[in-house]
């Protein structure tokens, strides 16, 4: 251990926290504990090089600097209640979750109040694949990683979070806890929602799902993203109930509005909105063009 | 010319024409004519070796073996009137449209009734680029092609036919009329009327658009298919409006029972839901697998 690198505390060593945890370490940005309750992952962890360490309980702690929460958001509870007497000394608190609001709530009820050393974060970067088998040290690079630093949190809580994402090759973007829930409801909830019940929608329309031989390219997009974490989705749909439901409301009023046009022949409303749809994804394709080529 | 090579006339050298002229030429199975309404394109697909020969006239057809329409849907009924006088002596007349029921009514009015040459066809194939300079002699290698041959179809034609498509790498599969635009509608273009929506919903989510800045990889799936040709899918979504309705509101009122889980806070339906399409998923993915590995 070089004695000028910080000590990072992974819990959790699923897809994110373990991504976190190699990118960190293969870098040489931090010397990086993990801790994984199901029994064995950490050790694996260690023996695949995504930790330096292995933190066996939660009831014994090194003195460390960042503690990342890399579990899911209702799985945060119970982890703080273990970790609350180890937390002085820490200079920062981070998680990983997919909703900032409910983390916020989840903290302040555990911990009795909001920590300074506590920044709430979330990356924006995932993979079809789950679990430590698919650690990934690159999945952040270039990546966006969302933090949303709350009135408590103090500058040098939020520097470090930063400097430890930036150093994963993300861009550290701060916003608002809400504009954050509301902003990945749209982008991000609400298509995995919309996926999950297409999908659905269409294992029903036959019963042997003899149906999806025939889908194509198009479906292939679509359903991708329906073969993530059940558990994890259903956690986010609860957890961001607002939000979610807000913008699944403005979308079933349009999705109203063209099923009336299709219905009534009304082809200039159709090409309005799918010209507006095409610039708009074409807007997108520059933004992650752009994104590309800065590395 | 190899004499025994059967003489083919593609009309139409967007993405799908050119890439099965291209494929047809390019593996030797055919003698391949080419037209296109917009000057030079036709000539521009031969001197990138797509066609063997530019048809300037529909006018004046060389006499052929089979004509393959590859126009959209609704530019389909003024080919006809304008190749009408030729069609003697053409063994089989094909077109690419992905609704099958309007092809059939348009076929009918302008042509009088359905000849025996007539075998509707659809490529389960596609891209994000439209146009010649996208075509791709590989493109249906591995997908489905669908006939639907009508009682009035001859042997002869539905034979050719197939054996084109076979030739370029399709696996040709045939149904019923009804059945194709019943499985479309739910696989093809219900997904792509939700893309479309989807993105329309944020683009007005926030004025600058920039709230895509934020979306990751799950959007940017769903998102693909929404750059797809505006004008196209407008005339699909209007030629199978009956099929398409029809699985429309079976998914609303999915989606509405999703949304009344998420507001009752009803996670047992949701983890139901979602894991019922996370196994269908992989039941497609399972479906892609085995058609690539049959390679």
């Amino acid at each position: 251990m070089m004695s000028d690198q910080p000590k990072v505390l992974v819990i959790g060593l699923g897809l994110i926290g373990a991504s976190f945890a190699k990118a960190l370490k293969k870098r040489g940005i931090a010397y990086v504990y993990g801790y994984n309750r199901r029994e064995g992952v950490a050790e694996e962890a260690r023996s695949l090089g995504v930790i330096d360490e292995v933190v066996a309980s939660l009831d014994a702690l090194p003195q460390v600097d960042c503690i990342v929460l890399g579990v899911p958001v209702l799985a945060i509870g119970p982890v703080l209640d273990a970790i609350k007497p180890s937390l002085a000394g820490v200079k920062a608190l981070t998680d990983v979750g997919s909703v900032k609001g409910e983390v916020v709530r989840i903290v302040e009820q555990h911990l009795g109040s909001l920590p300074a050393c506590f920044v709430p974060g979330h990356p924006i970067a995932g993979a079809e694949k789950s679990g430590l088998a698919a650690a990934n040290d690159l999945l952040f690079e270039n990546h966006m990683h969302i933090v949303t630093p709350l009135e408590s949190t103090s500058a040098e809580a939020a520097q470090l979070v930063t400097k430890l994402w930036q150093a994963c090759g993300a861009e550290v973007v701060s916003m608002p806890v809400q504009r954050h829930d509301e902003v990945l409801a749209a982008t991000s909830h609400l298509p995995h929602l919309l996926a999950f019940s297409l999908v659905d929608t269409l294992s029903r329309e036959s019963e042997n799902r003899e149906i999806f031989k025939y889908a194509a390219g198009g479906f292939r997009d679509f359903s991708r993203i329906a073969a993530s974490d059940p558990t994890m989705w259903h956690d986010i749909f609860l957890t961001n109930q607002d939000a979610l439901l807000a913008v699944l409301r403005r979308f079933q009023a349009d999705l109203s509005q063209l099923e009336n046009a299709i219905e009534q022949g009304d082809g200039d409303y159709l090409k309005v909105v799918f010209e507006r749809a095409k610039s708009s994804r074409e807007h997108f394709s520059d933004i992650l063009e752009a994104r590309k080529n800065r590395k």
